[in-house]
């Protein structure tokens, strides 16, 4: 059930690689384990999407060609405090990467956060995992 | 107080109609009763967005043309889990069906979610309830 | 860490004046003072976004040409609920005056949600409170 979505200033647009970004990003998900091992975020549940604001203001507009990067990551309830660290740490060192250059040479903001899907639940269907155990 | 929100993959754009999907949870929602026959969430308070996205990545992109459809309520705080559980289950059996021929056809990933307004509440100004009335 | 998200439909693209309205709140938010006097929403932490939605179904399509302004403050938890509820007012009273001529003569619903980032907290990188220092 992993969603993750990744928000940004338009003006990142030509810069931003948000495919290569995105390929990362659910790279990093599929990575995380249990402490015995198990994949946390199972692949055929992973959504990535990402995007552009083309009407923004960051910072009161006081900052000439400002830009934002905001990641927020939406999972089931049940992971502990241990793997929810992990998750976050390991996803905005990605992020941080990503924009490691551009952060030396413009006012750039990036950010992200985890919230857990609440009660009642999630619904679902989903054809995806089938696919994946075919191939 | 009732936001619906649809967010989808944009290869899904041209089959995922919409228009029709929308008008079809509004009935859904409108049609939800409190155990004493009272309508749950108020026509006038009914918003549904629909949003595609350009930039995604399902699964990891190890399926070719996979697609995903995630929905999200939003309501004011206050209704039972009873209330709840129905709204999800009517909602998501809708869903289900719009998408049922292309899930048969495709890889495709349907969820939804349901989330309260948490405090400190939240601020309203709405004509459209008074506008209902005069029809 | 205040994020901003103006989410509005399609039909009030051309009056919404967004630039305006985002210009606006973030001064709003710059404004809101401690009990003590200190600037709560630190500026260099603002992101405020609008995003139109070109899809939308408003009280189930029965009044014609309805529009909707929702807006959604996202901020780090630790606020009183006293300052929670002093931002919301400032926040709608800003949202519902822009809004006042537009509403005198169309279906309009206007409404404002605040929420925190919950645990485990966020991940920062941010380099535009060291710019505007630097102004």
């Amino acid at each position: 059930m992993p969603h993750l979505t990744i928000e940004y200033s338009g003006n990142l647009r030509d810069q931003a690689d948000m495919p290569v970004l995105m390929r990362r990003l659910s790279e990093v998900l599929i990575a995380e384990k249990t402490a015995d091992g198990k994949q946390i975020y199972p692949t055929g549940g992973i959504r990535v999407r990402a995007i552009p604001y083309e009407d923004y203001c960051i910072a009161a507009d006081q900052i000439p060609d400002a830009g934002f990067v905001h990641t927020t990551l939406r999972i089931g309830p049940g992971r502990t405090p241990t793997e929810l660290k992990s998750t976050g740490d390991h996803l905005f060192e990605a992020v941080s990467k990503h924009f490691a250059d551009l952060f030396e040479h413009r006012g750039l903001s990036l950010s992200l956060a985890i919230s857990e899907f609440p009660p009642p639940g999630t619904w679902k269907q989903n054809n995806l995992h089938r696919l994946l155990k075919k191939d």
